[in-house]
């Protein structure tokens, strides 16, 4: 295999979320209502004090395996993760902006998570409590690694925000002990996770430590997965079980993305979160060591995803069984899974591909999915949850018919598998990282939001500030502050949507084919204090059709304007809305309502629907096709269900 | 409750399958089809010789029962019904044509039930050979009164073919036996059967033998099903379960519509065949005692099946789990359920309502179901069999898809679950007794098929001949032939789907607005040797649409012509028929073509479907609309999947 590292020089980064100030706007609003809001009310959850929501018994758990009190473990196995993604959403947040009390309390989970840990390292409350003979016998099921993957994350983001070592000097300690437990090495196992996550998590742990022992062990589990004699069947004979497969044989391998080695993967299958987890973790891997086999495997990856097996929220995961992807164009609008956790997934995954290469495209799905298919997860007032996030609903069938009975038609406060609430927080309160990717000659501006950020570029501080009203407006208005001139690239995306956009600098148009490259407009020039770009993104409200294969979607289209998918609720258009009819050559007219759904462009127009009136009760008939003219009004697709449950459709039928 | 019998000679009965001989045509072409190939194919299914089938092992669980051979019991509880169903198909074969090798053949196989009967009347294999300790323990999961009741409906008919007794005097004394075991009185059992079927049987049963105690049973069955304390949580107490579910726990009491008494039932809800068959003797008893609460629940479930919950084919159970009803509206495609046995449960329902009151609503539906819903169940070659028959299928779908793995993309030559084909079998070889029903003093003509019948009308013989190349032509003639001048009501069903029926007498053409009652051209005189009725029932082209409320079917429309329901094949239409478009004003051309699929009448037009050179790769894009012409061509439902597996869609997106 070919391995060319890049060079230090040219490695493009992520931000720290110290050097990014986000002023008021879309993503401030949420990332305060992050810190303010959802960051206690998870806390609440996890301690089990929302009084009618799911129990979560995650930080009860730490405190039996503590031995400080005495009762039986309660919840997933993988409970433990709950507490370690809300604690890196606390540490983002506290990375942004300094909170002596949610840092005391942050502390204390510390102290109580360190004294949960074994001597050797070992933690994790559910095998310390419950089955401590059993600890790394069923890595294929039992999220042991996954667990200690989240708490490794949480770890190093909190000495990130803080500079304080304990959790970190403990998750050193896990990383270590399962250094001894998982190799190539005699008397290891040959192992690796059913639930990828720690394999990224390793290298965010060398990345901090430059401890080239953990880069290697995330290495080892991505090479070792999908070999043969195949771990898990091996591993399920030691524990004399016949089963191979996953959780009573329901789940072949390709569940676990273990069917192949997984440069030989093609096609994304099984769970989609784990999926995604891989692919994050390979693609840190291909950015460490240049492996062109592992480049190409994450490319083709990528492509099946976004170009085959992607709602056009950028929610990913087709079926309910297995929570996975299907097959190629197989996109159901109202049986989707499209799991937060994996939108979450996606926007993790682009974001290190552009690290693998600044290209448009990975961006402009990182905002797919975070304006739609990840934000559709959490309610506007940040207090309930969708763990699932299909293109359509209609409540009744989702109470009444069993292959929809995965389906929520509202959100939840809380659930007994938690994993997407503290997962949307620790995203969105991360959110710093996402805006920007540089080196030491140029930044990438992947995101266009109200904010203020530092960079090393030249040797010289530079600022940049972003002044817009995105994603309501089409303006950005990008100002360089450096004390003295200095030249570095200032990359900005082109988005995919954007069909004319426009760029002015210092008031002079620029001629965008030149510049340019890979859907990012590359201004070169000595910058000085007080350069001013202007870039506007023309947003007309678009009709979106889907790829014909695309079976389900046959005959409609979705709105989109700028980076959001549009939807139709029941509250705005009666119930029903599934007999709506767009007419082709209807106008839909855009506004911003500062009084609807926490302000929002909401698309106005006209549509048409059967005349009822011709139908008498009658269930088929062969002469009732009178239109009437109906008014439509749609609202983003994030913003759904936040009045009053109803009937929701994004795909809507065109004539 | 009010009750009043219809007297003796109003009452208006289906007719002998004796006394009808079909002539070439469509069904006479399908009831050879069940006399030469199916029956043969299913006893060799039913004796494990086709090599690459489901194992049945029905007959073999017979000779186990007699003690002939020892092994083991084989196959579902219900595995007895099989062989039950299929000399139920044998005896109207024989009844409409005398074929003493297969007479032989069924005597056998009636010594052989005889033989494994028990001293006490018992007859079950699955009791018998399995769990003989455990008779009548477990009726609401375990079928044993649904075999008894197939047994029965297999005697009845065996008796009416062939006047040979055998076979009838072992269900009467199993009917005896069953007698003893259920019923109000002190130390019987105040129970009901889980799977309906029984209670239809026993009117059957009750009408050859005119044994009242019979038709009090089934009387008994239906009236206590569902009252309180619930028969089946009693039983299950019994057996010291604690599940007041069936099956597990995975259906609640609607699942076998004892979830309230029948007469309170106002929706059709669980398990479609058992519905269908509880209506049908909730029919049986309503015609035999004219109560009008009885009426009224027949009444009512039949508008909510048939104008609520019923598929275009004729096709019920909207969904897999529990191969049930779902509610209102909601008849999505492609995870339809449909089961074939449904939509001969149905035909069985429409036929007994039609004795209940003679409305063409009720011989419409009948009609819609066998040429659709019912035929799709059998290949035009009679060798296998669609269990479920779904309106839309993409066999990628089907084969990846969990919450689609209860839909094959082609035929099965036997189920391990085989209740459909023998019940395919028993319903074509007795379509005798659908086409005409009638009294003293009227013959109503249901059913157009080329036949010939005779009828006892006003104290004489009146024979009846119909020529008609039904369903591919329009033109019915109808020709009265009696040795005398007799006065009777000739009623000819004027179907619903028909728009601009027109009739003549003896070349005269007949206003009929004024004749026609519920439905049926009445037609009152006094017929004589000769007379002619020619019907014209213009068929063309027409797009049906589902009423809005099904969400499903917005923005398309099903091509019907005449009583068939038409689809796409990708074999005809190329990959994706799904993408196609039909432009509102397109015509389409009906032609009859001898050498397809048997002979049929098929549609063909020009659709238009997305240009695809416009899309490379793309999964969505805004501009994307350009539609190329591209032919179209539409055949009969039933027809489908008989020449290669591929696509096929009912509802087709209109434009």
């Amino acid at each position: 295999m070919e391995k060319e590292p890049i060079s230090e020089d040219n490695q493009v980064k992520s931000m720290a979320i110290a050097n990014i100030k986000f002023k008021k706007g879309f993503w401030y609003d949420r990332i305060e209502l992050i810190r303010k809001t959802v960051i206690p009310g998870q806390w609440k959850a996890l301690n089990d004090q929302i009084p009618e929501a799911e129990a979560s018994h995650a930080i009860e758990n730490f405190r039996i395996a503590a031995g400080e009190i005495k009762a039986d473990f309660y919840g997933r196995v993988f409970q433990d993760s709950d507490v370690a993604k809300w604690l890196e959403a606390v540490s983002y947040s506290l990375a942004a902006q300094a909170d002596p009390e949610l840092e005391k309390l942050a502390d204390q989970v510390i102290d109580l998570i360190v004294r949960a840990q074994q001597a050797d390292g070992y933690l994790n409350t559910y095998f310390t409590i419950a089955e401590p003979d059993q600890r790394w016998k069923n890595v294929r099921d039992l999220h042991e690694l996954y667990c200690a993957g989240h708490l490794i994350e949480a770890a190093v983001a909190y000495y990130q925000a803080t500079g304080k070592q304990k959790l970190l000097d403990a998750v050193c300690k896990l990383a270590d002990h399962i250094d001894t437990v998982f190799g190539k090495e005699a008397g290891k196992k040959p192992g690796y996770p059913g639930h990828q996550e720690i394999e990224l998590a390793l290298v965010k742990l060398y990345h901090l430590t430059k401890n080239k022992r953990y880069l290697a062990l995330s290495q080892y589990f991505i090479d070792q997965r999908g070999s043969q004699p195949h771990f898990f069947t091996s591993e399920a004979e030691e524990r004399q079980e016949e089963s191979k497969k996953h959780y009573n044989d329901l789940f072949d391998y390709s569940y676990s993305q273990s069917h192949l080695p997984v440069r030989e993967q093609t096609v994304a299958v099984g769970h989609a979160v784990r999926a995604m987890y891989m692919y994050c973790a390979m693609t840190d891997l291909a950015v460490e060591t240049g492996e062109q086999d592992l480049i190409k495997a994450c490319q083709r990856l990528w492509n099946n995803v976004t170009k085959r097996q992607m709602y056009i929220t950028g929610g990913i995961g087709a079926q309910d069984h297995g929570e996975a992807f299907t097959f190629d164009y197989d996109l159901p609008n109202d049986t989707a899974y499209t799991e937060t956790c994996a939108a979450i997934g996606l926007v993790f995954w682009a974001q290190r591909m552009l690290l693998l290469e600044a290209k448009a495209e990975y961006a402009d799905l990182m905002e797919k999915a975070l304006y739609n298919g990840v934000l559709s997860g959490i309610s506007l007032d940040g207090q309930s949850y969708f763990y699932v996030n299909p293109l359509e609903v209609w409540p009744a069938s989702c109470e009444q018919r069993y292959d929809l009975s995965h389906v929520e038609s509202t959100r939840q406060e809380w659930f007994g598998c938690a994993c997407c609430p503290p997962n949307i927080a620790r995203l969105i309160a991360s959110l710093g990282q996402y805006v920007y990717s540089f080196s030491r000659q140029a930044v990438f501006v992947h995101l266009y939001t109200a904010c203020q950020a530092s960079f090393e570029l030249g040797g010289q501080t530079v600022k940049l500030t972003q002044q817009t009203n995105y994603p309501w407006e089409e303006e950005v208005i990008i100002t360089v502050s450096t004390e003295k001139t200095v030249e570095f690239t200032l990359a900005l995306r082109l988005p995919g949507w954007c069909k004319n956009p426009d760029l002015e600098l210092n008031g002079e148009k620029v001629t965008l084919d030149q510049l340019t490259e890979q859907g990012y407009a590359q201004l070169t020039r000595e910058w000085e204090k007080g350069d001013q770009v202007v870039l506007r993104l023309p947003m007309p409200v678009e009709r979106i059709r889907a790829n014909p294969e695309v079976r389900k979607n046959s005959g409609k289209v979705a709105l989109q304007r700028g980076p959001l998918v549009y939807c139709l609720e029941e509250v705005d258009n009666g119930s029903n809305i599934f007999a709506l009819v767009l007419p082709r050559n209807n106008q839909l007219q855009a506004g911003y309502d500062p009084n609807l759904l926490g302000g929002i462009v909401q698309l106005e127009g006209e549509a048409v629907k059967i005349d009822r009136s011709l139908w008498n009760g009658e269930l088929y008939q062969a002469n009732a096709d009178q239109y009437q003219v109906t008014p439509l009004k749609a609202i983003p697709y994030y913003a759904w269900n936040n009045r009053e449950a109803g009937e929701m459709l994004v795909w809507i039928t065109e004539n």
